[in-house]
Order: structure tokens, then C-alpha cells, then sequence
């Protein structure tokens, strides 16, 4: 099986570093100075859905993550954890999957690790990724950064990802036509960077939604920010399932959305950069207190906090 | 639960970039140059062992196959996958096992990541780690180095991890006295290295032991190795389990082992580096075609390949 596994591997994701197998991969010319690092294990269930699966999952969710503090991703390591009886056609689709969004992403994964565990003690692919990515001098961004009068943008709808989840698992029995979100963001990222618009946060609204990641946000920039229900983009299928379901699109979660905030002036280029679902959906008001605030569309406001009931577990 | 969690690594793990809790570690100063990443998912059953623990485990198996290349350990993630359920005594025992490892091995842990999986979906826990590390100008390691004449060492008792585990499983039913001999050797390399020990190759004889990794590095240097019989390190205890039971040591699982191979004039410093139980157990012969070759006491020979049976699983 390992050696199956391996061969799969090397016939999609092969490159000279890769291919050397060695215990560590070994990367030259790594440049000086600041570089930016993370992980997420992907238990997402189930592993295939509308927009994506747990290989494109995996792929955009770690180099989206470098790029939150404007990181460049350099290389990846992609660890499997397979349970005994896993469809080895399915396993294909995933490493295909996997190759097809680095490429996208435009990074390499220099090294990896598969483990067997028995049939009852995994659920099919368990993933786990880890990045680097090196930070280009000059560059700032952070969520501790957030300034008075900023603008808050997300890069377009919300709760997509999170719906074709509750759609994937059968747990609502009509038709809608929603997509997972999933996809790489990075080279947005790097392409407003390269054009040196003026950046001070970007957050990748994952679980809890967008609300909790504003939240974060305000609590670490120790700011007021306030938002606007009639500006949030959602897509009209996300709609319907909130208002039937009871759920608030705000704390759905995201897998190819940013929050970036913003001075004005760098707004235009960044909803030119992502497109006409981008929108404005708020201001970051004075500093001193973390608040999130949210005005109605009658002017009605309201305190926001984190996603504190339980959801949907294993969604990414 | 995730609050719980991230309390207990919080506590134990702390350091000024994890406290950040971004969704990527910023790490500054990085070295230019080369660097070494190296990545493992531990599925290791049971997770508490004589002489070790999941814990200890991950840590040393990162740290120890960044200084394969001779990198010095720089930053590391951790990520869990626990199962619904899982005892938080068990999981405090193994954060702090984390901690002090890494202590021990003078590495942080940078980012990380907790997955909580349905009961029957995982078991108890399985943790990721990921490391990089920069090599040092000049320090140029690799299994593709042996060259003719070098020393083969072996860095103590062979097989201790493996036995471990299958008293741990209880698979055999007497007393033996054998710990797994799990520990991070990244600070021995380095002070190698520090003295100019010129080191051609090191290789950590995880699964498949000692005889698979010098098969390994035969065929990546091109080149005959023969290991003598009588030179090889086993502990008592292991090799009472070996004639019970059947097991070869050369193919049994370290975690704390290296294979060094150096030019002669380095042996000293290595043996006195790693102390008493290290040993020369052979010698490279000429290159050009890849052959492992093992002599006996009595001076017959034979020839070696890669483990082939299937082994005990879940033992890293």
C-alpha cells in the first residue's frame, strides 16, 4: 500500500526536491529576513463536495494562510493519514486534486509522510499541511494593525464553503445550488503587494465566519469596527438556507474569502484586484476598545462577538 | 473542548510568536541560504510507552531528521487529531512531554492546530509535526555522500523502539527490560559540526532499521557497504525478544539511532560525541553499484535488501 501511495504521489507531485526522499527536503537560496509559517490538519467530512475536495481544501487553506501577513509561499510538506480500505480511485482524485491547485497556487510540496492506521480508527484521508513562506521586506500586515477609519472589505460572498458542507452531508433535503468557495488567494495577494497598495490586515474568515474573524481582529487592533447588514454579499442560495435553517451568513465559514483591511485609498485596487463580488462592508471606527459593532439596514446597531454555539463539526 | 486545548498548549508551549495566535507564525532573521523541512504524522499505538510517549516521539523524529542534513532545528508546528473523548489527563501528560522534548532539543513550536473527530473516527490521538531548520554554510550531508573507505557507525543498541512497542502491546508475554530509546540527538550534530567533524552521511533508522537505511544510502551513493556481525550493538533485552521471537535487530525501529558515515579520521570525534554503546559496525566499499553486504562472525557474507515483511504497525 505505502508503495502504491508512493508512486501515486511521485507521478503528480513529483519535482528535485521531492524526489530525492530524503528525511529532510533540502531547499537553497532561502531569502533573508522575515518568513511566515503554518499548519492545519484536514479532517473535512465528507472528502468530496460541490467546488472542491479535501485535496484543494488542503492546498488553498495553508497558502491562504501565508499570505494573511502578505508571505509569499515558498515550499509545502503534506502529510497523509490513511485509513485501511481507502478507495484507491478516490486517493487518485485527491492527489490530482492536490497537484492541479498547487499549481494554481504556484508552490511546490518539497516533502511529505503517509501513515496507515486500521480500518475504524481513521475516517478515509486525514491531511495535514504545513507552509513556509517568505515575507518581502516593507510589507506589514497583521491583525494587530487595524487603524481608525480604515475600510473593511471581504472578497466576495460569504458562507458558501460552510453550506455546500451542510449540502455535502445531507442535513437539508432541497435543492440549492451553492459551491464550496475553496481556492488559492495568494497570488491576489501577491499581485496588490507587487503594486505596493497599502495593506494593514488580511484575515481568512474560516470557522466561526466572518463575524468571529472581525472580532479577532478588533480585539487584537483594539478597535471599533463596525459593519453594515445591506452592504455583506451573499449569494442568493447561502440566503435561502440561512433563512430557512436559522443561520447568520456572517458566522458561516469561508476557505477562499479574505477579509483585508484597508486606508481608502487602497480600496479600489483591492476590489479591482478580487472582482465584483468584492465589496465594502464596513469601517474601522475609533481605537482604545474591541468592539464589533452591526448596523442594520433600518440603522439599527448591535454588539457581535464570536461563534459561541456549536456547529457544524469537521467542515475543513 | 478547542478552549480547553488551547489552554493546555497555551500554558505549556508558550512562546511570543504562538501567543499571536495568527493565522500564520512570523518568524524574523531568518537566515539566507539553505534550509531543510521535513514533515511526519505520529499514529503511534499506544501512546505511552516504556521510555517514551507520543509526545517525546514527534518532537525527536522532527528535530532529528532536520540535522540528517546537518540543519539546526529553527521552528516547529504541531497539529493534533483527537478523538472525541479523549482523556485531557492524557493529553496534559503529552503537551508537557511536547514541551520538555522540545526544551531538550532547544527548539519552538511556532504555529499549530486542533481537529476534533467523532469517537470510533481516530484513536485517542494522532499528532503532525512539521520542522525547518537552516544549514550552516559549508556542512554539506546527505545519504548521496558515502564515499569509498568511509566508517559506518551506528549511534548505540539497535532496536530498542520496536521491542518497546511490542512489550507496550503486550505481544509477548514476558518481562523484558527494554526502553524505547526515543530522544532528540539535533544538539550532538550540531556540536559535531561546530568542531568541523567533516560527516558525509547521517540517516535516522526508523522503521525498517538499521539494515533498510543502509540499503538506502547504498543506493543513493551508489556504493557496497558491508557491516560485520560482531560489531553490532544490541541490547540484552532485545536480543532475548530476537531469538524468542525471530526478529532481526538490523530491521527493527529506532528513535533516538543514527547511522554516521565519516571518513575515518572523524570516527573518533563521533564515537566520543555519542558515547560508550556507539560502534563502527562497517565500512563502505567501492562505488558504483549499490549492494548492502553483512559478514558473519564466522566470515561468510551475504547480501541485504530493504525490510519486505510486513511489520508491527503504528509504531511511530
Amino acid at each position: 500500500m505505502h508503495e502504491l501511495i508512493n508512486g501515486l504521489i511521485m507521478n503528480n507531485l513529483k519535482n528535485g526536491i521531492l524526489e530525492r526522499m530524503d528525511d529532510s527536503a533540502i531547499m537553497e537560496n532561502m531569502h533573508a529576513g522575515r518568513i511566515a509559517m503554518t499548519t492545519d490538519s484536514y479532517v473535512v467530512n465528507p472528502m468530496f463536495f460541490r467546488g472542491g475536495d479535501i485535496g484543494r481544501l488542503c492546498i488553498s487553506g495553508t497558502v491562504n494562510d501565508l499570505a494573511t501577513s502578505g508571505a509569499i509561499p515558498y515550499a509545502l510538506s503534506l502529510s497523509f493519514i490513511l485509513e485501511e480500505g481507502m478507495d484507491i480511485g478516490e486517493l487518485e482524485r485527491i492527489v490530482k486534486s492536490i497537484a492541479s491547485t498547487a499549481t494554481e497556487a504556484g508552490v511546490r510540496i518539497v516533502t511529505g509522510d503517509t501513515k496507515v492506521v486500521e480500518k475504524g480508527k481513521g475516517d478515509g484521508l486525514y491531511i495535514n499541511t504545513c507552509g513556509i513562506g517568505h515575507i518581502p521586506d516593507g510589507v506589514d500586515i497583521s491583525t494587530y494593525n487595524a487603524k481608525e477609519n480604515d475600510d473593511v472589505i471581504i472578497t466576495g460572498y460569504m458562507g458558501n464553503h460552510e453550506v455546500a458542507m451542510v449540502k455535502a452531508r445531507e442535513l437539508i433535503d432541497f435543492d440549492i445550488d451553492v459551491e464550496s468557495d475553496v481556492a488559492p488567494l495568494n497570488k491576489k495577494i501577491e499581485a496588490l503587494l507587487k503594486k505596493n497598495v497599502d495593506i494593514h490586515c488580511i484575515k481568512d474568515p474560516t470557522r466561526g465566519g466572518v463575524a468571529s474573524a472581525l472580532f479577532e481582529i478588533a480585539e487584537h487592533s483594539k478597535c471599533e469596527t463596525t459593519i453594515q447588514e445591506d452592504a455583506l454579499p451573499v449569494h442568493p442560495g447561502v440566503r435561502s438556507v440561512c433563512e430557512i435553517v436559522g443561520y447568520d451568513p456572517l458566522y458561516l465559514a469561508n476557505e477562499g474569502k479574505y477579509i483585508i483591511i484597508c486606508p481608502s485609498g487602497s480600496t479600489k485596487d483591492v476590489l479591482l484586484e478580487f472582482g465584483k463580488d468584492a465589496k465594502v462592508i464596513g469601517k474601522v471606527g475609533k481605537t482604545g476598545e474591541a468592539r464589533l459593532l452591526y448596523e442594520t439596514a433600518y440603522g439599527g446597531i448591535r454588539r457581535m462577538g464570536m461563534l459561541e454555539t456549536t456547529q457544524l463539526p469537521r467542515i475543513c
